[in-house]
């Protein structure tokens, strides 16, 4: 059996809603409160405290809050951990069609030798 | 508003799934039928069926059908599409991390030149 990430599943979960993106980009431009995030979204604060949620119960985002004010930081690790699975998978892809290439231009050999 | 990709959000949900995943590290070593598919997986030829779906409504795999027997192809473009995604966004944090260090080397260098 290949290589099973489970803590890959909530990630993935987590970037699959454009809102969580358009989140999780908002903060790699620094530290924003929910209200800042709230900002460019057509959403109430409820909405975007439960997508923040998701966002924090995978790790990508953390917050803390003082006084009334919670603060975001988004966790690049966890999202280089996403991005390295889909770089690992298509290098293999890529490999393959190397070793294909290979062959091919082996079986032309082949026959302009005969 | 920033960019929003709605036709990430499937290919993101379809890998949100460690069977997935296995199925798609698969297709990377070359095609596969369902059945060869399905050997390192603990589950129905059925379950995989649904799986495969998913897959391919989102470009992901495309599959055609032979006789009895339906092969299995990875379409690497549409997983090139969510590692740019990421690797975008993470990129976006790093280059704020330079401009937060070159401006704690500027502030320092203020602070010597007093």
């Amino acid at each position: 059996m290949l290589n099973q990430s489970p803590s890959l599943d909530p990630v993935f979960h987590a970037l699959a809603d454009p809102t969580r993106r358009v989140m999780v980009e908002r903060l790699t431009q620094g530290p924003a409160s929910v209200s800042e995030l709230a900002r460019p979204l057509d959403m109430s604060l409820s909405a975007v405290m439960q997508h923040l949620q998701v966002l924090e119960s995978t790790g990508l985002v953390t917050s803390h809050k003082e006084g009334r004010v919670r603060t975001c930081r988004i966790e690049p690790m966890v999202l280089q951990s996403a991005e390295d699975w889909i770089a690992r998978t298509r290098a293999q892809w890529e490999r393959r069609l190397d070793r294909l290439a290979e062959f091919l231009a082996d079986e032309s050999d082949g026959e302009r030798s005969k």
